[in-house]
């Protein structure tokens, strides 16, 4: 896939490790004459951004990226003007037929922050195009060198729940593996949970990112803050396999 | 990642197109001593790989290339025993200091070629690193230009299901978005089946390979065969988007 002049591109850039980006989102990437990336403003006055630091270490121009800042705020109305007013500003750039990406952690279909510039685009009539990418709970499958479903079996995907009593409910009717995204507004659930419930389950954070971190004890939990970039696998797969290399 | 001397790769090639190979995948394919890929006997004699067809279309030597002839037949024991086989010269090139990567359409993790010999890998105590990659319902909702989940939304995935009651189940029982792989096995099912039910839902087939086809018509689904990579998304999101490129 080539940037062409006057398109918007919605580009997947996988959770973290660089080597995740595709062939495509890469070229996307070189070629596009800006790279909107989405960014939390810091505690200091300066931003940090998963995205960019993605888009660096892929030898992106970085003079041609611009960030979206998004603050982590529950209250959706901050996010909402950061969407629209960048939508005005990627409109403009697409009326001077200038190719314009716009780049998520993860993958675009799956609670991704291009979403919403997407969902102006179309709301504008103006086409786009979307490419796809690796996802975390992938990765985390990946790091943890098991497999998340095989055959027939069932895989159900839950994000931000508002209590482990929705993980709970989802073990208890659907067979196969159940993955929780996001695990960041149970956290004071989780340990208590893990231990009562006993389901066979890993832990990841950070997934190819500085600082990633995988367990399948619940001991190792116990002193952790549960970031939003972390996910929970319970699955009969749920033990981080011994052979996996450099978790020997 | 680099392909490291004695080191066995599971590696995910995305589901068709080449351009979603991620950068990991294609410098351990570029590096591996031998390459291993899923085919399916042909007719003539010859043989069919959609995995090869990457491999080719990546420019990876194809002198290194090794096929794992598994026939679509339902009964498992020739594809264990071609399994069983291939582990077995694995491990030899494995015990001679090669890096052994062994390949498969869409990613490692979900419904994969390569979950047998990584078991085989595991059983004999020899490591071995998972490359994740693209899996084929991302693609097709990129291709569809749909997110497939936002925010806390739900997400389901089913493959070979034995019955279309299996989809209405769990479309009663779980909000958000179901989605179904592999769906050959419903083939006679389905058109009657969403003509009853008549769910948001598209319909996908050899994404990101010559035939690639998508729809959210039924009256487009009558006359198909509905071949093995294919699959059905049902979800508030489930009509193709107008604005999606190329299919205003």
């Amino acid at each position: 896939m080539h940037a062409e002049k006057g398109r918007l591109y919605g580009v997947s850039l996988g959770p973290g490790d660089p080597g995740l980006v595709t062939l495509n989102a890469l070229r996307v990437l070189e070629e596009a004459d800006s790279v909107w990336f989405p960014a939390t403003p810091g505690q200091g006055g300066g931003r940090s951004s998963i995205a960019l630091d993605i888009l660096r270490s892929c030898g992106i121009d970085e003079r041609k990226c611009r960030g979206i800042e998004l603050s982590m705020s529950s209250d959706r109305s901050h996010a909402e003007q950061a969407y629209a007013r960048s939508w005005l500003l990627m409109q403009e750039e697409l009326l001077e037929q200038k190719s314009v990406a716009v780049v998520t952690v993860g993958d675009a279909g799956m609670y991704s922050t291009v979403t919403p510039i997407l969902e102006h685009a179309a709301a504008a009539g103006r086409p786009y195009r979307i490419v796809a990418g690796v996802p975390a709970f992938l990765a985390a499958g990946a790091a943890a060198g098991l497999p998340l479903a095989a055959h027939a079996e069932r895989l159900t995907i839950l994000a931000r729940v508002g209590s482990v009593d929705e993980i709970d409910r989802v073990l208890d009717r659907e067979k196969g593996t159940v993955v929780v995204m996001k695990l960041s507004t149970v956290r004071d659930q989780l340990v208590p949970w893990l231990e009562k419930r006993r389901p066979d389950f890993f832990y990841a954070e950070k997934i190819g990112m500085p600082g990633e971190f995988i367990t399948s004890r619940v001991e190792e939990l116990c002193a952790r803050t549960i970031p939003y970039f972390s996910l929970l696998v319970c699955s009969r797969y749920g033990r981080v396999a011994s052979s996996v290399e450099g978790k020997l």
